[in-house]
């Protein structure tokens, strides 16, 4: 089943993907959705209630802008570790990101002034269903909703302005997600699908899950034992090499550029960098 | 003027402190009241639908569980930094928490048993009021609504696993808020309070605010250059030293210890360590 969060007369909504039409909840995303139904996505389809939009007439927006946490993982590809000069990590490398930070799976995002290096990173977005807590790795995805394309938008400036990444991960509206949330049933194993990201069509990345050096369940077994993952988190599992700090030169994205993101079986994101005084911005 | 977040029939409810009793507001913390009002605290005391609470029947609860971003500093005290034995930075050091990293202000606190490493660090919260986006240092004050006290219990053995902190500042439940907001106008200086953390009575940290690298106005205006503080965002400011990391020998909290956080002007935690079997916890 796909799941999306939509434009509902100017008003976001959760919807379930019909191919032919989206069948809209009250939810006004799918994390809230998820909250509501105590991580039960499959409940969220049996609901009764709900408005229809053609499927040609549906604006896709992010599938969640409220999680409760969202959860990123650096230096999780072998060769993206490699291309950063890191070693490879005995534990996962956690940071945050914040709602404000996510946009839409198709919106312009807007360069900002202050920051000359902003970066692409394709990555695998993890939406939690039930709520975890001490699980084990055996039972790690019995807690995951479905899965998401994210782009982990990053401004090296900042982020290596001091020791903590956080700065260099949170600019407003700069972390597409979408298009949809693919049920986990659907997915055969999220920890081998290819990734690919282009800038106006050149392939910059191209990896593949398989590549992670902590896997989906062992991210949420040793997540859950910190605190409780709560249903709608978003979990953002890091991405392979090709971005543009690794690259030799430095490739950093340009207003007019268009990014476009995608995750095997999940679906693909296309985003313009626009300048901050971009009529689209 | 007084704000918290007390627990009205077994709800958390914010409330106003009117010293003999509180007067009840519909809303579940005072993230969310600020939220419902456009971050305009005055407007919130105007409020003529309430219940009331007498001030000895009353249950302080953490003044904020559901802000929409927790912002900390680290490294941001002249005298922790050297103890930390890190170079004084030259940007405010971000990180993040939580909201079901928060507590209330006297509740028992659990030492996991995956970590050996639990420390203290009492820091000022400033709880935003407005909404903030690129606003100058000159501006920046007009967006606080109030400060509170944040005791930022940090687990150092997980916060050196990896290069980011996160994963040592985010256990479940550990990061006591409270037991009150002061409204700003009531704090002569936000940027020159007494600050003070002891175990078991003995003191442990004594700084004062004075020590800040980065104040509160240059926080809130670098911040706000990257996205928006929303009303009821908090800010912790970063500690001062003596911390149990940086003690000779080392000294971390053992279930059993009492630990209490003061800021002067502000109020004051006072939190026992359990450990995870205890009735307590």
């Amino acid at each position: 089943m796909r799941f999306a969060t939509i434009d509902f007369n100017g008003e976001p909504r959760a919807a379930i993907d019909f191919q032919s039409h989206y069948r809209v909840t009250p939810f006004g995303d799918l994390s809230q959705a998820l909250r509501a139904f105590d991580g039960d996505v499959m409940a969220l389809a049996d609901i009764t209630e709900f408005e229809s939009v053609e499927a040609a007439d549906a604006t896709l927006l992010a599938t969640t802008k409220t999680p409760n946490k969202i959860i990123c993982l650096g230096l999780n590809f072998t060769d993206h570790v490699a291309e950063m000069r890191h070693d490879r990590p005995p534990f996962p490398t956690l940071f945050a990101k914040y709602p404000l930070t996510l946009t839409d799976p198709f919106a312009p995002i807007i360069k900002p002034t202050i920051s000359n290096a902003m970066d692409w990173e394709v990555e695998i977005g993890v939406v939690i269903g039930k709520a975890a807590r001490n699980v084990s790795e055996a039972q790690a995805l019995d807690h995951v909703a479905g899965y998401t394309v994210v782009n982990d938008v990053s401004f090296r400036d900042y982020q290596n302005r001091t020791s903590q990444f956080l700065q260099g991960k949170i600019f407003e509206a700069t972390t597409p997600v979408g298009p949809h949330m693919v049920t986990r049933d659907e997915v055969d194993d999220a920890n081998d699908l290819a990734m690919t990201l282009s800038v106006d069509g050149e392939i910059m990345q191209q990896g593949r899950s398989s590549q992670m050096i902590f896997s989906i369940a062992e991210t949420i077994a040793y997540v859950s034992q910190i605190l409780t993952l709560e249903p709608g988190d978003l979990l953002s599992m890091g991405t392979p090499s090709g971005v543009g700090a690794g690259r030799d030169p430095q490739r950093f994205l340009q207003p007019g550029e268009l990014m476009e993101s995608s995750v095997e079986g999940i679906g693909a994101l296309a985003n313009r960098i626009v300048g901050p005084g971009s009529p689209m911005s």
